[in-house]
């Protein structure tokens, strides 16, 4: 047991929340949320990952246990992606945070640009007061 | 409106997801669902944070609009930050997220070292196959 508040005495939590700062690891469990996918539907889905990104992130979420790959000795043999019973768990809280920042980011938009005008304002106070 | 799966589409959805990343601000915004906080009460909970990086962490926060900062007009004057409204919603994903890695850590070392394990494994078959 280790404190969640403590990264040094508890490091794979904080290994954990720095992996969903990885924001490609949390778009990849979004995507395989839908079903197993294949290497080429995963590179279509999540826009904008290369193929060793998308290589790196596979093998970390499988070694994390939350990602089962699977070989199919066709030819030529087809590889499939799909989240473990631990993945799936883990992705039910991922999506909640997903969600809450896709229906919030209109918020977080506006307090930037307020804060952004009202930081300014306080600078162009202070140069006054030290002209003054 | 954008798709959460495209950060090129959608650049706050990804910002956020990264700042998640940030373990930092995740074990701040998890000491504050407690209630109210000054500075040095944040810094002794959130253990081996530096001042430094407290500091840029709060103020990123509040301009997000996260956490609000009060300043009252005491001698010395007190600051305190709190979750906002926004915050706190944003604060229940997030200790979701914070209690399944608390609760699941265990099956993520399990998980390393059986991949670690079974990699070995593989790279000397692989060496046996090209020494046969």
């Amino acid at each position: 047991m280790c404190s969640p508040y403590d990264p040094a005495q508890c490091p794979t939590v904080s290994e954990m929340l720095s992996r969903l700062g990885d924001k490609w690891s949390v778009l990849v469990i979004m995507v395989l949320r839908k079903g197993p996918q294949r290497f080429s539907d995963l590179k279509r889905a999540v826009v904008g990952i290369s193929q060793r990104m998308l290589t790196l992130t596979l093998r970390a979420l499988e070694r994390d246990g939350m990602v089962k790959r699977t070989v199919y000795p066709t030819i030529p043999p087809r590889v499939e992606y799909e989240l473990t019973e631990v993945g799936q768990s883990f992705s039910d809280p991922i999506e909640a945070v997903g969600a809450w920042v896709f229906n919030n980011y209109g918020k977080i938009h506006e307090a930037r640009a307020e804060f952004d005008e009202r930081t300014a304002a306080e600078r162009g106070n202070d140069k006054l007061i030290r002209i003054g």
